[in-house]
């Protein structure tokens, strides 16, 4: 392997972080426009202004860099908010993945994990991608709530915490609506109290 | 027109119902088998063993066909549970919504719904399509269970029941796992009772 200097390198091919965030960046732009299947190597390096000798190097297969581009993507949404009530803190979560589900990013990942024919490992990192979107979020919430005496002990958290992805999901993809900020107070004092007349 | 006799016809060309009926069955597995953008005609009267001409007659093109395939493929699931109780019918409800989004036919839909460059109509129907199966049931089930006082008044039907079906959706696709009998009913219980401590 010959060392390369960096003030030897044309601003085309960009080298160490500016190379690996323009490829990967692009890699998920392309991913939101042409899908995976029609997604390819060249195509990242035309579009990124790159060698595609240089993103080979790095990424040997559409599979790698995928999977890298799907990680990074992920690290953006882990922000825990902390409201001081339970409430507070599930409609900021739900908001995020409401901007995240609707997001270019977010319709690429949905695209990928159910793509015909597709790569299966990139499927199943797609639907980690997906469901761990804020996964260190929703249990540090949680806890809080817990600890406040908010949420019954019994609740399966990861139940509350998909359910809640789940009807933004179907919100944007099934009814082809958008996400405004009633629906997602409704869900989560639907989540919250349940349709049931009692007490 | 000339007219057709039926006795006249041989086996690989069945007309009237049953024709139709076998054509619509092979283009709703093969649009679980390869997906829309490569189902074709040709290959639906290949697999049905008709002649491609009589399907032209009858769907000009492939949206039309798959239109009505999907169409038919939403009057299975239209039957209305009634168990006399509101968390009763909703998991008869909810454990129909599984099945079906775990069947190639559901998939197929799904998939239709999230393609990249798919054919627009075809998506839109595809959404309305899967919002709807069993559209009318859930209005039913919910109007009695409101008569029983057993539901909120100012509870939203639609976002109890989609959310319901996001939540099976989440777990079928993101998750990928399966739909047992315990995960449907936590889910009706959290829908109805909710996940904060109260009362």
């Amino acid at each position: 392997m010959k060392p390369h200097l960096s003030s030897k390198l044309s601003p085309s091919q960009p080298r160490g972080d500016a190379f690996v965030k323009s490829v990967l960046e692009v890699t998920l732009q392309q991913l939101a426009v042409v899908g995976y299947e029609r997604l390819s190597i060249p195509l990242v390096a035309q579009v990124a202004a790159v060698n595609k000798t240089s993103i080979y190097r790095r990424w040997p297969t559409k599979p790698e860099l995928v999977r890298e581009a799907l990680a990074v993507a992920m690290i953006h949404v882990e922000q825990a908010p902390d409201t001081g009530t339970l409430r507070g803190d599930l409609i900021a979560m739900a908001l995020t993945v409401a901007t995240f589900t609707q997001s270019a990013v977010g319709t690429a990942i949905v695209r990928i994990m159910l793509a015909e024919g597709g790569n299966s490992e990139v499927q199943a990192l797609a639907s980690t991608a997906y469901a761990q979107a804020g996964k260190n979020n929703p249990w540090v919430v949680l806890q809080r709530a817990t600890m406040r005496g908010e949420l019954k002990s019994t609740m399966d958290p990861s139940l509350l915490l998909f359910t809640i992805a789940g009807a933004i999901m179907h919100r944007v993809f099934v009814e082809r609506r958008e996400v405004p900020q009633d629906f997602v107070e409704q869900l989560v004092d639907l989540m919250l109290t349940g349709a049931a007349v009692k007490c």
